[in-house]
């Protein structure tokens, strides 16, 4: 079964109740811009307080500040005006619950969905894989305050951002739904060290 | 003034009727994934009707299939068990209203915002800037079913991308709310040819 028929019910439910959200700016009215992770548990519009129009939100596999993460950051302050940034990782990624080495054998063995057992993910399909995954860096996470540290200051040293920039390092904690702040992260608009 | 007490706050306000959520999984319930734009009027939750633990949500700026967001889709698929996977730009989105060019001619002159004008963007900041946008595809958009259907078409033809996964490839009206298909682009398990 599809999940296509179900998502476009609910997307014609609320088309039929817009209202004047056609009328909405292109740039975030409420100025500021989330970098968080594509889980599923994770709903930002939610856990932040965002109507339609507010802010923008990036996500990816663990939230993190990749290349194009930056590229998506810098389009949102030098073109769309934004002036506070969060870097927010969360409890329980999983990001946390494989390496390179993991996922890169995995990979190579079957490009089928593998299962998760105690002791980790071991495949059930049985190919073709690819060696492809060598290639990529999966930037997996070891540990939360870590990842957030790190991003916020990859992006604060990057040569596009500039120093005035708020950057709030967060971890979302999917057992309260609380946002709980990386002290050592946050930058209110300085340089982090490295 | 910043936002970040407002979020807190609206986080807390979150957090203290959080209910069962706390026992969700971390696979996506309905295992699915969707890949979209960063804008703000954005709420994929909203518009697809997600509840917390649906569903994977990527989001950058065009809702581009860049690498990264081939790593978290390859994430979704391999290790967290989605199995339909849908691409959805949207209409008045950003991404058309600049060139590599113009974003890199900006920068070079001024990190700060710029100001958006009849005629396009232009600088109001003063320096300095970076050649550093120089070294960056900005993944600009010139027209929305093309962007789509070669999204669509980078990821089916991705060597860690099994060939039976459906990928739906949408554009968002954001007059509207609704969701339009992209009928060449959809790809429903079968290679898309170049």
């Amino acid at each position: 079964m599809s999940v296509l028929p179900e998502v476009l019910a609910a997307n014609a439910d609320y088309a039929a109740d817009f209202g004047d959200k056609s009328e909405l700016a292109l740039p975030p009215a409420r100025g500021f811009a989330i970098l968080t992770c594509m889980d599923a548990r994770l709903d930002p519009a939610k856990y932040a307080g965002l109507a339609e129009g507010d802010a923008h939100v990036i996500r990816n596999a663990g939230g993190r500040a990749s290349d194009d993460a930056i590229r998506s950051l810098v389009i949102s302050y030098k073109l769309l005006g934004t002036k506070e940034w969060f870097v927010i990782h969360h409890s329980d990624c999983g990001m946390e619950f494989f390496t390179d080495e993991v996922i890169r054998g995995l990979l190579a063995n079957s490009l089928e969905t593998a299962a998760l057992g105690p002791d980790g993910f071991h495949d059930v399909g049985t190919g073709p894989g690819s060696a492809e995954g060598d290639y990529i860096d999966w930037l997996t996470i070891s540990d939360q305050e870590t990842s957030v540290t790190e991003d916020v200051r990859r992006i604060r040293n990057h040569p596009l951002v500039p120093s005035g920039i708020p950057i709030y390092g967060y971890i979302y904690d999917v057992k309260s739904g609380l946002l709980v702040e990386v002290p050592t992260a946050t930058a209110a608009g300085t340089a982090v060290s490295a």
